[in-house]
């Protein structure tokens, strides 16, 4: 029943989300060739041990990414930090060895905007070694861009687009509750998250979406803020005391000729209730959609990872994204029982 | 703030749904040049008042589409009737004038399991003279298949979709309503709708989601009832007594090793209430979708074709169904008031 065919993978970086690409893409009966971490706690190691499978991969973590290269996966998956500054230099030396990438970055999802330069000389690079790049997840790169996308294939007219994203951080890890500031003072979380902490993505969602309906957005306002225990809460893994922090709100407004046109809210902290995902398309016709409960995130960004894979290896050369590609599927894994 | 580039398009039928595409191409500044009908009402007509426009378009209605096809749009838009048997000879020939088609004809949404052989022959034919054929709509072409394709993405595994449309048939135009068998006796909807009537377009969507996730489907099962009025309905458009018909409820199950996997159910008589479009995907996350209220059929099938254009030109040569594109999107649309 399975008619994917068997590709060879490496992978850069295994934090837990890249742990979680090995379980899914190894389910999926792809091939694992390489690997490669900074982490000399993971470099030696076996992959299936370092990712936390119940086997041994037969692939040993490496500390040169060269070296993994040199073997000529069929793709190349990447998942270290957010930032495409940091991560530029290794996704080139992805594409000057001739290898398909697809990154988690979340500011690689949509680079044109905040990373117009490093994304015109990636997009540039990847042609000229006949390469495609592209940056996924399921937020960046699902929920708040390429969902909201599809919901206008059947409108008129679009006049206004909300997202909102309502986690309840206790369900999720300890990464990402220390990610929203949770446990914090209001202090720290000014000092730490404010400045360049919290979710990295409503940009590049918001910019994806722009550019998709093409539209010029002519500024963006942007919000973060601490969301405050007023009373003591005892979670899953910490607990905060009151007037502690139990994580964040944070929005993206675009506005085109003065008025707003997409709105992107994300709040998760301890204790949220009624957790779900929303898209609201104020227009010919309105448009509400919601998702009690909402979509995980990290297994999620794994699912569209892996999910893109085939989609990547057809696409032609240079740098795309979610929008420019057919859509990702849960491909070759119906389970029928 | 439109960047959308001004295309030249040419129409085939001038129905509800043609008419409707007349308008939404004209919003987006396209340039009709051509169409052609086959109601003498219409033929000699100016396009613009044939589609209800406030103006003329310039357009003479005509009865030879070959005339048409000599203009040499950059896209034929074809929207006469369900059967791709029937519209066949129609689509062969824009694709020997070497121009790309797209169609709402519900059995070309995805042909290759109903008329494998016209399927393969007509991408062969595309194929040859470079030409892309795409069949859309909102149902075929959204609500059951593109959709729920697009919402498998961040799934480790998918093991059931349903997909469910309610219509309150009240709200929508004669000739739906006739369809659907509205005001009919049970006798009469057995012997027309029962046998061949109904909505067209289920196992379109079944297959296509099968083939987007690489499923084998063994069997379908179908089925088709008249909903009947348990007392006197006074609809916006006709009444029905007691006894008659109100609409219908239509169904297709897909199985795979003896399992069901795929459910579509569309339910459309007047009445109804609580219209929706629901997806639940049962898989590893579970996601249930609900839209409320619904999308209106018409005027979204209209949106579907308009707004896949331009990923319809940028497509490779050949058949292609909307699981093989770029989402469709409103692009070029969006108002600031």
């Amino acid at each position: 029943m399975n008619r994917a065919k068997r590709l060879s993978l490496s992978l850069i970086g295994i934090g837990p989300i890249g742990a979680s690409i090995v379980k899914l893409a190894h389910n999926r009966k792809h091939q694992w060739i390489g690997a490669v971490d900074i982490d000399p706690q993971k470099i030696g190691k076996d992959l299936g041990q370092v990712a936390g499978l119940n086997s041994k991969l037969g692939v040993r973590v490496e500390s040169s990414l060269e070296q993994v290269l040199q073997q000529k996966p069929d793709l190349v998956i990447h998942s270290t930090v957010s930032s495409l500054e940091k991560v530029y230099p290794q996704i080139l030396e992805c594409v000057h060895a001739g290898i398909d990438v697809i990154s988690t970055t979340e500011e690689l999802a949509y680079p044109y905007q905040r990373h117009n330069e490093l994304a015109k000389r990636l997009d540039q690079q990847a042609r000229k070694n006949n390469v495609t790049i592209l940056g996924t997840g399921v937020n960046p790169g699902f929920l708040m861009d390429l969902l909201p996308l599809t919901l206008t294939g059947p409108c008129w007219e679009v006049r206004h687009l909300l997202v909102e994203r309502r986690i309840d951080a206790d369900l999720r890890r300890g990464p990402f509750q220390r990610k929203i500031g949770a446990g914090l003072s209001i202090e720290e979380f000014n000092r730490t998250i404010s400045a360049g902490g919290g979710h990295v993505g409503l940009l590049e969602s918001l910019y994806m979406v722009a550019d998709g309906l093409s539209i010029t957005i002519d500024h963006v306002e942007e919000s973060i803020e601490p969301v405050v225990a007023t009373a003591p809460f005892t979670g899953r893994l910490i607990s905060v005391d009151t007037g502690k922090v139990l994580g964040l709100r944070q929005s993206a407004q675009g506005y085109s000729n003065e008025h707003e046109i997409i709105s992107l809210s994300f709040a998760a902290f301890l204790g949220l209730e009624n957790p779900a995902d929303r898209i609201v398309l104020n227009g010919e016709p309105m448009i509400e959609m919601v998702i009690p409960g909402g979509i995980h995130g990290d297994a999620a960004t794994a699912a569209m990872v892996v999910n893109s894979i085939h989609n990547v290896l057809a696409a032609s050369a240079g740098l795309v994204t979610m929008k420019d590609l057919p859509v990702p599927r849960a491909m070759g894994r119906i389970c029928n029982h």
